[in-house]
């Protein structure tokens, strides 16, 4: 298990940039439009895991509802394993509150679950698998 | 750069293990009392960076006012960085603004410095820079 990317909802991705790609010195290295979560992403490489910047696209995307509620800041943290479904098969197994049972499509064409934060103490916790036809193979530069 | 870690603070740690730990699998690797901070801490490998649980021992931890303030959660993130003056210096720089202007002893005999989430997007955001007597050389089983 690896830490993929920590998110960050951001009210404006350029604002924010100014302190993690000017300031702070990382180097952004994708874009990309999620529609289904109603967000525009960037990716910023910190060693191995990832900035993941986070800017709401609609009123409804679950960032804007964590924007109104809480503010900008970090929104959850994304671990990478080798199978989602046998990791969502054990989280279930040890109790876990699951708010995706089974894994759907997240950015760079990743399956991706979400465990509830109630079961991981306060925090959001994505799962992350990799694809053959996604991450890896898609790099984009911007 | 590269993440260091990503603390969370709980309420209880023995709490939060049984999720991170016997629900997700992850393994402990160090616990510690850092006094200055009146924190418990558990880390928790990830790949290459660490999940940090933090556990306040006094009512007077910044710990213990974050979870009065927000409950249990993601805290903070902490980047490894070469030579934590320097990075300082380029913050400062930069105009961000800075909860410690030099850097002072953190967990394991670390340097470490926070840069005020007012500068980082709403991120408490951590400098660690490892020392000789540090971190590296004191890795202890529990």
């Amino acid at each position: 298990m690896k830490i993929e990317h920590i998110g960050i909802a951001t009210y404006k991705i350029d604002d924010a940039l100014k302190f993690w790609r000017d300031a702070l010195g990382l180097g952004v290295v994708e874009t990309e439009e999620v529609a289904e979560q109603g967000v525009r992403v960037a990716m910023l490489p910190v060693g191995e895991p990832r900035i993941e910047l986070l800017e709401p696209t609609s009123e409804s995307s679950p960032v804007a509802k964590f924007l109104e509620k809480r503010g900008a800041g970090i929104h959850h943290i994304a671990v990478r394993v080798d199978d989602i479904r046998a990791a969502l098969g054990r989280l279930k197994e040890q109790g876990a509150r699951l708010i995706d049972e089974s894994p759907r499509v997240g950015a760079g064409g990743s399956l991706v679950a979400f465990v509830h934060p109630a079961s991981a103490g306060g925090v959001l916790l994505e799962l992350v698998e990799h694809t053959p036809a996604g991450h890896n193979s898609e790099k984009r530069d911007v």
